[in-house]
Order: C-alpha cells, then sequence, then structure tokens
C-alpha cells in the first residue's frame, strides 16, 4: 500500500469557510428549528444541517437576483448514444475511475498549467443550490507558499490526531497507516485549494444568500477528481486525507 | 430554458440519514464544542459542522476495524499520459461536461441496466472519510414506487417553497423558473435514490462512525454525474433540484 509511487498532482481539498459566520447564533436558530420538527420529518432537518443561512434578515431580499437577468442564454442541444455505445462508454469510463487511489506520496513532475486551468473548468460544471456556484479554487505553485499551507496542515492534523477526532478516529485510520506529516504538499508541484463560500455578495454589495454550499463544493470536487483521473490516464493523486485536514 | 427536451435518467439524489441520531443530543454537544474553539480556529469547527459522530460512546471504540484486516491488497498500477495528450483529454473533458443542464423535463427512453449499474459503480469508487463509504444507491423502476417518491417530495417542496425555505429561497429561484410540481419524477424510467449513512454496523453489531459523510456522498453524487453525462453524449439530466428535496 505504501510504495514511493510516482504521481502527478495533489488536490489539496480544504473546504473553509469563506465568511466565518456567528456559529452561536446559527446553533441556536437550529436547535428551535429541530425541536419543532423532528417527530414530523426527522430526514428533512438532517439535510438541512448545511451551514446555508436559510434565513436571513430582511434587508439581503430581493435584490441581487435583478443582477443576473441579462446573463446570455445560452440553447440546450444534446445527441444521444446507441445503447451499446452507452454501455461500453459507461464501463470503460467506471474501468478507469476504479483505478484511482488516494495515496500519500507524490511526483514533483510538472504539469501544463493549461491542464489545470481544465479540470478547475470541468469542476465548475457542477450543479449548485439555486445556481450560487458558492466555490473558489485556488492553485499554487510558489515553494513558499506551498510550505506554509503544508505548516498549517500538520499543525491542525497533529490536533486531529492528538485530541480533536478522538480515540475512535485514530483506531479507526489505523488500518490505513496514516499519521499528521504531510510531506506530498512540498513535493507536488501544483496545489489546488477549494474554499466553500457560506454566502458571496450581491453587485450591489448585498449579501447573497449560498444554499447547501458543503454539498455543492463537494459534488464540485468530485468531479474534479474524474476530471483529474481522466486527464491522467490512471495516475494516483492525494484527495480524501487532505480534504479532511480542515 | 423551458424546451421539453428528451431526456434519460432522473437522478433523484435524496441524503436522508440512513440511521436518524437523535437531534438534540447532537446539538448540545456541537454547541459546546463550537463555543470552546470559536476563537482559535474558526475554520475548523466550520468544517466539522458534519453529522459524523466525533465523539461515539466507549462501546464502540477497538473492534469493527479487526473485520477489514484481511480484505484482500490490490497493487497500485499507473499510467502517464505525454503533455499533449493531457491537454486534450482534459479539454476534452471540460468540453462534454460543460455541455451537461439541469434541465426539468426528462425522456420516458428505457436505459439498459448495465448502464445503471456502471454509472453507480463508478460513484462507488470516491474517495471517502477513513474509506467508510457512508453511501447506498438504490435504483427505482417500478411506476408505483416512482409515484409515491414524487408524492413524498412534491409534499416536502411545498412546504420549501410556501414555508420552510422562507422569502429569500423562494425570490433567488425565480429566475429559474421552478416550482414544487415535478412530474419528471414518474416520467423518467429510472430513479436513482442516494442515502448518507450517518453511522454503520460493524460485523459485530456495534455502530461504526462514518465520518465526513455527508462531504463524501456528495463526492460520489459529483462522480455519478459526470458518469451519466460522459456516458450519454451531451444529454441532460434531473440533478439539483432534486438533490434538494429532501
Amino acid at each position: 500500500m505504501f510504495f514511493l509511487t510516482p504521481g502527478l498532482v495533489a488536490v489539496v481539498c480544504i473546504l473553509i469557510a469563506w465568511i466565518f459566520k456567528n456559529a452561536d447564533g446559527n446553533m441556536e436558530r437550529r436547535k428551535g428549528e429541530t425541536r419543532a420538527r423532528t417527530k414530523a420529518r426527522p430526514w428533512v432537518d438532517e439535510d438541512l444541517k448545511d451551514s446555508s443561512d436559510l434565513h436571513p434578515v430582511e434587508e439581503d431580499a430581493d435584490d441581487w437576483q435583478d443582477t443576473e437577468e441579462s446573463v446570455e442564454h445560452i440553447p440546450f442541444s444534446h445527441t444521444r448514444y446507441p445503447e451499446k455505445e452507452m454501455v461500453k462508454r459507461s464501463q470503460e469510463f467506471y474501468e478507469l475511475l476504479s483505478k484511482r487511489r488516494s495515496v500519500r506520496f507524490i511526483s514533483n513532475e510538472q504539469v501544463p498549467m493549461e491542464v489545470i486551468d481544465n479540470v478547475i473548468k470541468a469542476a465548475g460544471t457542477a450543479p449548485s443550490g439555486a445556481h450560487t456556484e458558492p466555490w473558489t479554487f485556488v492553485v499554487v505553485k510558489d515553494v513558499d507558499v506551498k510550505h506554509k499551507i503544508r505548516e498549517i496542515i500538520e499543525e491542525e492534523e497533529e490536533i486531529n490526531y492528538l485530541r480533536r477526532m478522538g480515540r475512535q478516529w485514530v483506531t479507526d485510520l489505523k488500518k490505513l497507516r496514516t499519521n499528521w506529516i504531510k510531506e506530498y504538499l512540498d513535493t507536488a508541484p501544483v496545489l489546488i485549494l477549494i474554499f466553500k463560500q457560506v454566502h458571496g455578495f450581491a453587485a450591489n454589495g448585498k449579501r447573497k444568500v449560498h444554499y447547501y454550499n458543503e454539498i455543492s463544493v463537494s459534488i464540485a470536487c468530485g468531479i474534479l477528481l474524474a476530471a483529474l483521473h481522466i486527464t491522467k490516464g490512471s495516475l494516483e493523486e492525494e484527495t480524501f486525507i487532505s480534504f479532511l485536514i480542515l
């Protein structure tokens, strides 16, 4: 499992709140809502535990969507493959993706920026709540910045292992033989940092609600992974462990 | 935007708690944690607002991972495309995915079960927290069951529009011209329901923690969407609106 395998790109998926909101306030409101609804529709409440702010103050309402009315309409066109071709394509896609692994050893070989641009553009085609596209992708190539990121991540991950996540988590990870040391963040030529935007701003400066932002960003990450894997053939990439760190 | 376009598969991504946990208990604990940590590391707390149970009771610990020790080791192999090929493949993948649309009109044309199996298997290659794979995919073809699902979803979605989500949400959706009526759930020949498993069970019957289950399932959904789209050419599918309903 832990052979030194050459790799290509470290996909560091760090989900950070774009603008951190008052946690206590959110909790109070959610708690009240949960109590009122638990008996009737538990599954709904469960899903609404997103950090979306569902009931923003009134001043936010009404305005921002006006700014998007003028977006150009792109007509929808499509083709449909014959059934045999569909089966073949789905089979090939599965077989290709099934070769993906979450590894901890990454190659230092450079990768064309065009590839990085394309995989991020592919990720940006993901659906999102009310089409708010609540994601920011940051590409880091600078050696010093990468190292600083590694330091922050290792500091947090050490706390995860020693205190934050508890004994069960450390036990459950044992079989994966991971720890908080992440040399590959220095080794990888490119880091893609992925931020979720808890909310955005309309053209008029008012706050714009980003519904289901965590789910939306995670779907985009899934497409990014597929894009990277399709692009690279069957090269490995670092994915989930870094996704978990912050 | 609202032409009647033929389609293929309704991907109904319904994230429901596999086993619903005591919401009040969770809220109390999280609130305490949040208060203790807000000042030091806000981004960490934000990310930990997953429904993972990070500190399960002691009786859960230690046991379940033993059952997985005997899993067969599959050696990792890979190839790497030349740079030119990488650029070409990433470009093609992006261009193909950029044709995907979240539509509300779906074709009733049948689709081979082999295709459905393959796209779900592709989704199942997604990374997950501590490799717990906290997802369940349910394929529904029965006309009556599909209709019952439609009824449940429309009932919930109506509440979303009229009460639950608030005025801002309804305003923000106006430009998409959606509502709570979802005929396509009857029309589509196949529904794929996606459940997140808040926790699982070990072979010995004890509870198994599923870390970051919502993020993990959403990543799998992203890969499912890519698989469906690659498979079908550039046929549309229904995605996010149903993803939001429950």
